[in-house]
Order: structure tokens, then C-alpha cells, then sequence
């Protein structure tokens, strides 16, 4: 296509390529062809390196550049990256968190969120980051002291997705578990609280105090068999689980528990973040002012990842590593989607839908209590339960056929998750039409 | 925007929709507007489910709906999904495996690999795919035998990526696995051979036998310790390790070893796959009828996933699963990469510069002994040594400043990974700012 070799204007990584630990130098993939790649600085190279293997028919062929030219962000990011990141992912960082690490979905997200947090453990203990060889020789054959016997403390109930480490902080179904070797890694009861919350207010704080006295005491019982616990990963609502809400008082006394014991705090927000509670991270609704050192996104952020104190950064590249980390293409979609949020006041649609929604399933409970119990929400994130897993499965088809997608979730449990432009009239159509089905139900 | 509420012409799912084990049904995501999605029998229903929660803001709102309406494709996957991958993954797959589960990246692809090999290694130890009620309530607790103690055997210097599953089985460098708690799994050595092949050939097979054994004594050992070995992965060519190379016979009778002791034989094909070695997958080379039981891919084929055999197919639903199990828009790209591949010719392409790139590094490795060595390849997938780290280094950057972009791999191996439309000519172009370089090294 006309382009006669290399051309070279600066050294490379060149003035305009900032320089950080694994990043080699920043693109512009808009100019960039065929075999070959283009700098910031407008250095023209042969590129026999290809995003680590990654790029089959070379570059800006036929199709836009963002979505043709998926780069290895962690090596050679684009050069619109930075400023992107600024705009959309850190835009809505979460409270006390101003570090981003971009990922491609849910369960790299919290995987990489878990060996964020070992890593951190393991330079405290070590009182150091500089590693010894003998840690660095053992790691190459799994071995102790480079693979270190921690482990993350999760819920019962809980979900944190399916690859081998999630998997085994994951407990709502033995579905995805079963079969698949796992880690004995500690596990607590999560609150099983009644409904309505407001009624059963002391039965509840009992059962939200044994589950964190229980966390203590896995913290102390692991820590004496040499597995120092480096996380406690929790969900502000376990979804998967069947929507299984906690106090604010429990998040904020298990965030305590967290700090006492020198355990990273992970809150995922696979699930819950991007607006469908009603504020744009759930845990917002605790009003901690220091909530997480950790908090892992995706779905309704279109890609994954998570939000990092800065002492959780690992010194060095490499450390917290993939091919793509993550897809500009969906940064892109993204940042059409927080503008979109913003015009529309998406946020405050998602509170006034989701009080319809919410007081239509309390009627409708109370108009068919032998169907519907445990109606409860945040936002348009509501849910109910239905007698039993059958007609549970009964109601979501019932509904489908009258045409509405409903999902279920946990043994029981039907569980609303419109999209944030779900209106009030949406809510509305949606509790006349359940309505119908519950009369005859 | 003029949409009345749902419309339903049949019931869900349709005759259009066919129904498997997860896949609720299949929808038309052209037609979906907003809070409404539609099926392909044309039913508009109201989505109170949006992707188990990863739409943010309704569907093809402003960008192409391929693009923006990134589907749960285990649930509700596009109507075009299965002639889709018919027309891009399945018309490439291996010989001898007709199934494709498509994934987001390698390691999703991998983590998912080994899980597919464990469930199908229970089900022939329990001689049924019904778990027991113990198996059922053990899994979720972490426990045996719910969760049992399967292995995977790996190989020193492989890397199949960074995930904890995949991370078990890395063993490239110390800084991808220091401070991650890992698995017990059985490692074995990977041949160290001796370059040029063909003038070591006894030392070669007597050490590709040495390692041979070591498997088998493995699989033995871990067996005996109550740790069968569900599966064994191998690179084609170990890339991320340094670009070790094996025989096909070692191959061979590695895949022997699997059959002989019942244990899922994986090929990683992440790096390798795609047509850089002069043949669209790497273990095509093998010359073996029946080379793998899974393949794994990514890279290249700019999504992941793994292809299979029909009797790893697990029973049932949601055993292998995720919210998004890759990417429709990655897919549409693939299509459009492989028209390419396949309408210039691209593997003949990708043989005739690489024998111009591998015989080029040899006369150099001639002139300049001191510098280069072990110089190795197939198609343009080829590397050569440097005589230490430092000095790999040191030539990477001298090239980048030349206009040429190159990768290290191993401890002080140079690799070259061009794109498919790597010419001749640029070949040539690389040789002569090489040799540049060298003769003033
Ligand atoms: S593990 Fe997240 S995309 Fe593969």
C-alpha cells in the first residue's frame, strides 16, 4: 500500500511516549498499516511482534481501526488510552479509589483482584517487594514460600464467577462447582435476614452478628494453620445467590473486621454497579467513607476490571498481566454510555422506576401472599420469591409468554434487572401484566 | 420511541428458537429496541433481564447492534450465532473435533478446557453423569469428593496464561506466579534440545524420551497419591518459554501416554494457532489422525475458546458458562479475517516469507556466531538466541530504532511474530537492518 519501510523521527520510546514499567511505547493505530505499526512520536516501524501474536491479517484492514486493531494495552496501548480512561472507567472510580486496572470480564477481574491482594499480603509479611531466590525458584515449581499457602475468605451464597480461583470463592449453585478441583479456602455464612427488614430488626442484627463473629473466626482459625487470609471478597447484594441483601451496619462492621486482621477488603460489583441500585456503585448506599481496597466491575460496564487503592499497585510490570487487559473498542461503547447516563439522568430514573416497581411487588405480595414473599430492592434491583423452585420457573414462563423477560436467580427467586432506561410506565406495564398472571395463579 | 408494550406471535421459545440445555431462546437483536427485546419469530417482550444485568442502557441505542448489543450468548444468543460459527470458527476446526465453545480470551479458554477435561474424567470414574447427593453438598463447601483432587499435568517453560487454573499449569517465568497460591499439579520437563535438529538427532530423542518417562512416572506417582491427572497440556511450540520446539514423535507418543492412562490430551494452540507456522494450527504438523482431544485458541482468532471432542460435551446446562462466553463482534470480525486468509492465500504466504526469514537467520547465525544462535522456526513463527539476556535486550531496542518492533521471549531468546501479510519482501527489508545491526554488535 505504498509505504517504502520504516521511518524513524525519534528514538523509540520518543518524547511523547510516557514510559511506565510494562509499557513500551504509546500507538496511533489510525495511522498505523499493513505490516506496519506507527508511534505517537510518528515513527514508523516493521512490526514482527504483533500485540504478542495477537493481530492475524495486520493492521487497519477494511474495518474501523478501535474495533479491527485490538492492541496488547499493557505493551502498546493506543495513544487516546490515558485520556479515554480519564473519561469514562475513572470518571466513576468509586470513593478513595483513583487506580484503574482494565480487564475483559467479570472472573478476570476478580481473579487478577485476588492476586493484586496476594501480592500485597506477601510484601507486607515480607516486609519488603524484593523477593528471595528461594521464593522465586519455589513459585516456578508451585511450591512454598513462591507460592504462598493464602487465601480468600468468601460468603456462602456468594458469586464471583467460574474460572478455577473465583470458582472457589463461588457458592450459590453446585451446578458450576461440581467436578472442578478447588482450594480450602475459608468460607462464611452470610446473613440469611427476614422480610420485611424494618419488622424483624433485632432477629436480624443477632443473625448479621454470628455471621461476622464467623468471619473472625475463620480469619484467627486459617491464620493458625499457616493460611494467612490476604481478602474477603462480598457482593453488596449476593445476586446470583438470590438477592440476598445485609445491612449497611454489617458491611461496615465487616469492613472493620477487614482492617483488624490486615486483609484486603474486595467488594464486587460485577453485578450491582453501573446505576441498577439506584446510586452508580451499590456500595455507596453503605456512606463509608473508606468502603473497599478493592472494588471489580463488568457487565454493565461492557468490559471488566477493577478500582484500586494506590498501595495495592504490585511494584514492577508484568506482575498483574495479559495479552489485551481489557478491549478499547468497548471504552468506546462506554463512554457513549456514561454520556448518555448523564444527559438522561439515567440514575434518577432507576430511583423513581424502581419505587414503582418495588411498591407494586409489595402490593402484589400483599394481594397474593400464598405466591410472593421477601420482596426487596435497591433501585430497579428488586426481586421476590416465589413457594418454591417450580413455580418459580413457572411464573418467569408464564411471564415470558405474556412478554416479559424475567430471570431467576438463587433456589427461589425471580429477580429484575431492566436496563437503567426502564420508565415508570415500563414498571407499571410490567405489574399489570404480573397481576394477570398471579389471579390465576 | 413508538413501541406499545410486547407482541407476541407465538410461544416463547418459538419454532424458530431451537431450544438447547441453557439457550432460552433466540433473538433478532436488530429488530431489539430499548427496554424490549426480540425474538426470531418475531415476539417483542419487555427485558427485565438485560444479559443477567450487563446492558446498561437499552439496546441499539446510537451504535451498530453487533457492536453494542453484546449478547449472553449461553442464554440468549443472536439468531445469526450458529451459521455464524459455522462460517468462522467450526470451518476451521481441527481435524478430528466438531465442537467449538467460544470463550473471550485464552484464559478463559484454557481455565474452561480444564474444566470440560475434569467433568468428563468424573464421569467416567463414577461411570454416570448423575452426581451423588454428597458429591452435590460437598462441592459447594470446597470439599471432597464434591470437589475432587484432579490434576492437570503441565510442562516446565509452558505458559498457558495467568488466571489461577491457567497459572497452575504456567511455569515460564517467576514473575507471573510469585505470591499467587497455587495447585499441587504434576510438572513435567520439556525437551531441551539441541540446534540444528537434525545434526543432534540421537541426543534429541534420547532426551525427548527421558521427558516421556517422566510424564508416565508422573501420571503414576500423582495417581498413587490420589491426584489422577485429568489431563495433560502441551504448546505445539513452547512460545512465552523461549520457543522450544519438540519432535512430532515426541508429540506422538506424548498423545499415546494420554490414551494409555485415560487423561484428556489439551493442545494449546493460543499462541500458535491461526496460520503463523505455515499450517492453521500448529499440531496440524504432528501428522497425526487423532492429535488432541481439546484444542484451545485466542490471539489470532481475536476471541477464545476451545474446540472438542463430542464425548467432552457436558451434560447439561450451565456446567461450562459464563455471562458472555465471548463475543459476537469479534466473531463478525473473524469472518471478515478469514475471507482475507483465504481469498490472498495467506498460509502459502506466511511459507514462502518464512523460509526467506528462517534461512536468512541461519546465514546470519553463520556470519555472526558469537550473537546469534539456535536459530529455529516453522513458517515465520521463528526465533533465534542472543548470548544472554542483556544482550537480547540490547538488540530488541537497537532494531526498534531501526523501524523494526520485536519480542523476547525465554530468558534471552528474540521471537518473531509477524502478521499474516508479512511479505517476502519485508523479509528481506528485516535481514538487512539485522545484519546492519549484528555486523556493528
Ligand atoms: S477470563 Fe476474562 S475474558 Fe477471559
Amino acid at each position: 500500500v505504498g509505504i517504502e519501510g520504516p521511518s524513524m523521527k525519534t528514538e523509540v520510546p520518543g518524547p511523547r511516549s510516557r514510559n511506565t514499567e510494562a509499557v513500551q511505547f504509546f500507538c496511533n493505530y489510525e495511522e498505523s498499516q499493513g505490516n506496519y505499526l506507527v508511534d505517537v512520536d510518528g515513527n514508523r516501524m516493521l512490526d514482527l511482534y504483533t500485540q504478542i501474536a495477537s493481530i492475524p491479517i495486520g493492521k487497519g484492514r477494511r474495518l474501523n481501526s478501535t474495533f479491527v486493531n485490538r492492541p496488547a494495552l499493557g505493551c502498546l496501548p493506543p495513544e487516546s488510552f490515558p485520556q479515554n480512561l480519564n473519561e469514562t472507567l475513572l470518571s466513576v472510580a468509586p470513593k478513595g479509589l483513583r487506580q484503574v486496572q482494565t480487564m475483559a470480564c467479570g472472573s478476570c477481574a476478580n481473579e487478577n483482584a485476588f492476586k493484586a491482594a496476594c501480592i500485597w499480603y506477601r510484601n507486607k509479611e515480607r516486609g519488603t517487594t524484593e523477593p528471595t531466590k528461594e521464593e522465586l525458584e519455589s513459585c516456578m515449581i508451585n511450591q512454598n514460600p513462591g507460592s504462598p499457602d493464602l487465601t480468600i475468605l468468601s460468603f456462602m451464597g456468594g458469586f464471583h464467577g467460574r474460572t478455577f480461583g473465583c470458582l472457589a470463592t463461588t457458592h450459590s449453585k453446585a451446578i458450576h462447582k461440581l467436578d472442578i478441583p478447588t482450594f480450602d479456602w475459608p468460607m462464611a455464612p452470610f446473613p440469611k435476614l427476614k422480610y420485611p427488614l424494618d419488622e424483624f430488626e433485632k432477629e436480624n442484627t443477632q443473625e448479621e452478628n454470628r455471621c461476622l463473629e464467623e468471619v473472625e473466626d475463620l480469619i484467627v482459625k486459617y491464620r493458625k494453620r499457616g493460611k494467612n487470609v490476604a481478602a474477603i471478597i462480598v457482593e453488596p447484594i449476593q445476586s446470583e445467590g438470590g438477592d440476598n441483601h445485609a445491612s449497611n451496619e454489617f458491611f461496615r462492621k465487616l469492613r472493620d473486621i477487614s482492617k483488624k486482621h490486615g486483609t484486603a477488603f474486595v467488594c464486587d460489583e460485577v453485578q450491582t454497579g453501573g446505576g441498577g441500585t439506584g446510586k452508580f456503585w451499590a456500595h455507596e448506599h453503605w456512606g463509608l467513607d473508606d468502603p473497599a481496597d478493592i472494588v471489580t466491575f463488568s457487565k454493565k460496564l461492557l468490559s471488566g476490571g477493577y478500582f484500586y487503592k494506590d498501595v495495592l499497585r504490585p511494584i514492577g510490570g508484568y506482575r498483574i498481566f495479559n495479552t489485551w487487559l481489557g478491549d478499547p473498542s468497548k471504552n468506546l461503547l462506554l463512554s457513549e454510555v456514561l454520556k448518555v447516563i448523564r444527559a438522561e439522568n439515567l440514575i434518577d430514573n432507576v430511583n423513581r422506576s424502581g419505587k414503582i416497581l418495588l411498591n407494586g411487588l409489595l402490593d402484589l405480595q400483599a394481594r397474593y401472599p400464598h405466591v410472593l414473599s421477601k420482596t426487596r430492592g435497591k433501585g430497579t434491583f428488586c426481586s421476590v420469591d416465589a413457594p418454591d423452585e417450580a413455580s418459580r420457573n413457572k411464573l418467569v414462563l408464564k411471564m415470558r409468554n405474556k412478554g416479559v423477560v424475567l430471570g431467576g436467580c438463587g433456589d427461589k427467586s425471580i429477580r429484575f434487572r431492566p436496563a437503567l432506561v426502564f420508565q415508570e410506565h415500563h414498571a407499571h406495564l410490567f405489574l399489570n401484566l404480573f397481576n394477570d398472571i398471579l389471579a390465576d395463579f
